[in-house]
């Protein structure tokens, strides 16, 4: 069933008023007729299936059917903070770690990030990334779009890090420590607790210099490795969500 | 640094003799001059420091400096048997799984597969996955490049199960078993044995009919939730994998 996030003000007591870009896509792309039925969510835990009644392609009318109560949030709060990849590539991050599960969204800006930071371009580029989230958020049928922060400076980043129950920096020169080796005895830790936050930190196509892993340690932060086969900065994030939602058995199950 | 691998008949005593796209990148867009330093390797375990010497872009000459030993190759084996998606969806699906450590992809067409098989065109596309999986070890630095199956039919795949000691189908609508009440009790028995060979089976967009589902159990395959949000085609084998590969202990340490 398709699923559509609308702003609060949209829900009535037995009807929904789906307005723009929804409205658009119920009327005109998924072509509905009267019974059609979707679901849609106030993106902060409200959702409900909805059965279209009338709509011009600008206004969507939908009777409110019943509320539903599916939590298909994660247990876990995970929380990307990638520095600005080159391209497109922050796109693919958004998207899939939407799907996996991830809460929350931090580009920052590091040494070595090599794309240039266009000030001018953030509105435009944020409207883009929430517009990602939410049609990942709606296909994955999460209950919630999860945040995404204009983009930081190096040491604001670090200003956050105390946000967090855990800090993980992935660092290719790092050697020892497995993200695993750090994940499980945090998850038997966390047991019984509140949902845990815990902070990614991935570096840009060149990593990050010594000189930054020293500070992100010095600031709280553990140093990871992800294993022996470099990842793409873009890979990084999605395989470090993915298993963290393994370890807090969020892979599977109802 | 930059790797190559190249055909083991490249490799002479103290010299390598590169050609192709590789002699041509080398060159042209390396711009390599003598003393230039890179990795090249055979594909099957034997990889050298090489030494630019001389070259035109259609073929590099370097000498072979020291042979290295690093292993980067995953101690399990995973193979992502992935129902043809669309688009350019499986180019991600190969890049992303071939940094993470897969071993072989077995495309495949089932019930619900949306793209339509040309068999004409079968040849090019395994020439350019084989080309995209190439550039993805090189980029990781691994010691192998996976090996892609040319797409198989829904039954032969099936066949084939018996080939591997754990058949893994990812189905949406399965809602017990996690991904992990599989892996983790399969990790601990295979502990001190020969790696293991896994198959996870990826259903096309659409997903797998529930015949599909039952033919494959009937084959020995495992039926596994990947979780309560509803992950894409291409999103689902590379979440699988990285979860593989963190079960193994594979994601972080030397």
């Amino acid at each position: 069933m398709q699923k559509y996030f609308v702003s609060p003000e949209a829900f009535g007591d037995q009807h929904i008023r789906i307005t723009g870009a929804d409205a658009h896509h119920i009327v005109n792309v998924m072509r509905a007729k009267p019974g059609f039925t979707f679901l849609v969510s106030d993106g902060s835990g409200r959702e409900a299936v909805a059965v279209f009644e009338s709509g011009d392609g600008e206004t969507a009318i939908a009777r409110l059917e019943e509320l539903v109560a599916a939590d298909r949030e994660a247990a876990v709060e995970v929380t990307i903070a990638q520095s600005l990849p080159k391209g497109d590539k922050m796109e693919l991050i958004i998207q899939k770690c939407t799907e996996l599960g991830a809460a929350e969204f931090l580009p920052f800006l590091s040494e070595r990030t090599v794309v240039q930071y266009d000030a001018k371009k953030e509105a435009k580029r944020l409207e883009r990334w929430a517009k990602i989230a939410k049609e990942a958020a709606e296909q994955s049928h999460r209950n919630r779009v999860p945040d995404i922060a204009a983009s930081a400076a190096w040491a604001k980043l670090i200003g956050q890090f105390a946000a967090y129950d855990l800090v993980l920096i992935c660092y290719e020169d790092e050697q020892g420590t497995r993200l695993r080796d750090v994940l499980e005895p945090f998850c038997e830790a966390q047991r019984g607790q509140e949902a845990a936050r815990i902070l990614v930190v991935i570096g840009p196509e060149g990593g990050f210099s010594l000189r930054e892993v020293e500070a992100a340690t010095a600031a709280g932060a553990v140093c990871v490795s992800l294993g022996r086969r470099i990842l793409r900065t873009e890979t990084a994030g999605l395989a470090a969500c993915a298993c963290i939602m393994y370890q807090f058995g969020e892979m599977g199950g109802s």
